[in-house]
This record gives C-alpha cells, structure tokens and sequence, in this order.
C-alpha cells in the first residue's frame, strides 16, 4: 500500500481550519500523541504509518514509506506515525471547578501549552473567544501532547458566557491584585488575555476581580510574562491548597 | 550604505556557536530586544537597520533594505533592526538568593522563556551545565526578551560547583515532596534537568532535598509539564512569601 492521490489531497487540507470544519477532521502525529488519542473517547479515521507492528487493532491503516511520511508531517522529525481523527461534536460546558477563559489568544503553542497545563491542574473545561486560535490546529495538537483528549475545549460568545454565570470571575491583569495574597474560590473563572493585547475591554467590563503575578525583578522593565507561563503560575495558585 | 560581503558572512557565521566564541559577538533582532540590549552594559558592535531614526546615537550603524534584512533575519517578521553585540567577558557567580541550575536544558525556546523568568522573579544568577544550549544562540536571545541583559549566565562543571556551595539544594522532580507543602529557604539551589531525561544521576547524587509540582488532573497519565512552566511554577513557589 502507498500513500493515494486523494488522500494527500485530504491531509495536505486539514492544514487549514477550513477544510477541518468541512471535513470535521484533524490530524495528530508521533506515537505518544496518537496514542494518546487512540486510548481516548477520540475516533480514529486513518492512520497512516511507516512501521504497523503498534497498530495492528486499528482499522484503516496504510503503510507508507519514510519519504511519504516527510512529504505529509509537519514535524521537523517526524517518527513513524500520523493519524486522521474525527472532530468530536460539541458537549455543552461543564461548569464544576475552575473554568479558565481565553481571550483571543493567538499562538497555538500557548495554547497547547494551556490545554497540557490544564490538564495537569485538573481544570476540565476552556471557554475560548471565538477568534481564539483553533485547538485543532496542529501545532496546538502536538503542543497540549494528547490533553486535547482529556481537557473540554469550547468556542463562544465570551460575554454571552460571562453574564450568564454565578461564578466569581478574575481577570488575569498586569495592575491586578497580587494574586499571592487573594483568597481564591475553588469555584471560580479565570480569564487570560491576547498575547499583545491582554483581555479585551468589553470581557474585562464583566469581570468582577483581578489577579497580577507581582514582578520581584527589576521593577523598571515593563515586559510582561509569556500569557503560557502566567497561566502556569496562576492555575498553581488557584490548585495549591486544594 | 548596504551590506558589504564581510559583514554578510559575520552575520551569517554567527548563528553558530564556534563563530559566536571566535568572534565574541550574538546577534540580537527586533526594536524591543534590540533596544533592551543597547539601555544595558552590553556593548554594541554593529546595527543594520532600515530606518535610523531611532538609533542616530549610535556608533557603527548601517543602513540597508528590507531586502538584505529578510536575508540576514532570523525571525519570521523581520522588524527594522538586526544587531551584533560582544558578548561579555563571564562575571564570577552571583551566590545571592535563589540560583537556578539547569541540567542539560537543550531547547532554546525553554531556556530563553526560563531566563525570562529568572528576571521576572528576581534571581541573579543561572549556573548551565557546559552541554546546556548556549545563551547567545539566535532563538534564545528572541525568546529571553532582553532579560538575557540583567541575569548573570555561567556555564561550568555542575558537580564542581554544586560540591563547593552549602546552600540547600532541591531537585525538581516527577516523584519529589509535594512543593506546596515544603518549607522553601530563600537562600537556596533549585536544579531544573533535561526536557527527556531529567537530571542526570551523578548531578542527582549531590542534591539533599526534592521538590515536585502534585498533578491534580488524571492520574493515569506519565507525561510530566514542560521545563519551562515548571520552572515558572517553582520559582513563583520560591518567591511567593518573600
């Protein structure tokens, strides 16, 4: 078996949003992440591989050769294996716990990176602003390393969201209120900004608190954290005690 | 002016560390990082711009097109400048506070966001490992954002130095004491290892005292938090109540 016309043409689209919302697929690569989404609710389409010996219970394989493989993977090395899965359909938001909220956030790697910390801190839903960076681009797929699978990712009408619930609400703000020194509900939204930007004022308006990481260096510098690391710090802060 | 042959040639040898070490020059690019270096100590060898309105201060400037910038840059969108500084003869290490080793960190992006870090919560000094990335590669000068200037690097033999400090020293580990729940001394060593294999046995041999971040999500999965939002995590633990 090698690699058909049509289903170059099908992996070379999924590369753009559009064609994903079309075809409602997606496309993982590397064994831990296809793993990870092979023991996961996730439903495999196709895989496609150089060596099957780990896939020998899944259907729709290909074999491929390692120069198919390169020609297809949008990794720098990539290592045996790329898989096609279906977009699972929306479940409604789960609203227990800590719900963290994005803004507009833009660059995939932050957001993978926040769904893998997500993951991590046990926060089981993110409410992205529809503009937000779509979590089935793969580079947001390979960054959150199969938490995709574990964490409820859901695009909306942020405000439409905010006004509708109960929860305290924190803005995560460079002038906030140091977040050491907050009491923090178990029960609560969090809600971190775009990346240059920060969070937009018409969200900002519904939100009832902030948070800042206090700065313990030079106090002159006016460079902010990287919105991945910050979310790091302050998901810590909201989990520690709990 | 444009860009003569030689100063092509330097440019373009200087993304490799042995021209970076025969020359003593990095390159920095971009207005923000660019300008962070040149309010430091550090001292500016050559800047190519292609508008030098901001930069008639200073000495050494060459003015080109976009052109020759898109040849010379390494960024996806180059902006105006790209320019050579010496890299600084090495200090003695800072002993004061907090100081962070790193263990074989080999991704640039991972060192350059930790050394943003390290600024932002006010630790002086990072000791690498001699097989760390180094600190003037391309990637990490962009991605530590001009904090590169105001945290002292040191490269050296770990064993040798970890040997001769007293100061408590605590290993950043998967199965380690639960960090919220460890007394943090503000004088201290915190050793972050290498993104696969962690710290290596023989620097591990060394450490008294382990800390790790709990995982509050599900159990069942092994993948640890990237280096880099664990380090943000434990230096904020760090710092929290001092």
């Amino acid at each position: 078996m090698s690699l058909s016309k049509n289903q170059l043409k099908l992996i070379t689209s999924l590369g753009q949003k559009k064609y994903r919302v079309i075809h409602n697929l997606f496309i993982a690569e590397g064994t831990k992440v296809v793993n990870e989404f092979l023991n996961s609710s996730f439903q495999l389409e196709a895989l496609f591989c150089v060596d099957d010996s780990e896939y020998k219970n899944c259907n729709n394989i290909t074999l491929i050769s390692k120069t198919e493989l390169k020609k297809i993977s949008k990794l720098s090395a990539p290592n045996n294996v790329l898989a096609i899965f279906k977009i699972p359909t929306a479940k409604s938001i789960e609203n227990e716990g800590l719900v963290l909220v994005l803004d507009e956030l833009n660059d995939p790697g932050n957001l993978g990176t926040i769904i893998r910390l997500s993951d991590w801190f046990g926060v089981k839903q993110i409410v992205c602003s529809k503009n937000t960076v779509d979590c089935y681009n793969a580079k947001v797929v390979q960054a959150s390393m199969g938490s995709l699978s574990r964490v409820n990712i859901t695009y909306t009408d942020l405000e439409t969201y905010l006004k509708n619930s109960e929860k305290p609400k924190f803005a995560s703000l460079m002038e906030g209120e140091n977040v050491y020194k907050t009491k923090l509900p178990k029960d609560a939204i969090l809600v971190m900004g775009n990346e240059a930007n920060g969070i937009s004022k018409d969200v900002l308006n519904l939100l009832d608190n902030s948070v800042s990481i206090p700065r313990f260096g030079n106090l002159k510098q006016t460079e902010s954290l990287n919105v991945a690391t910050a979310t790091a710090i302050l998901l810590s802060e909201f989990k520690r005690l709990t």
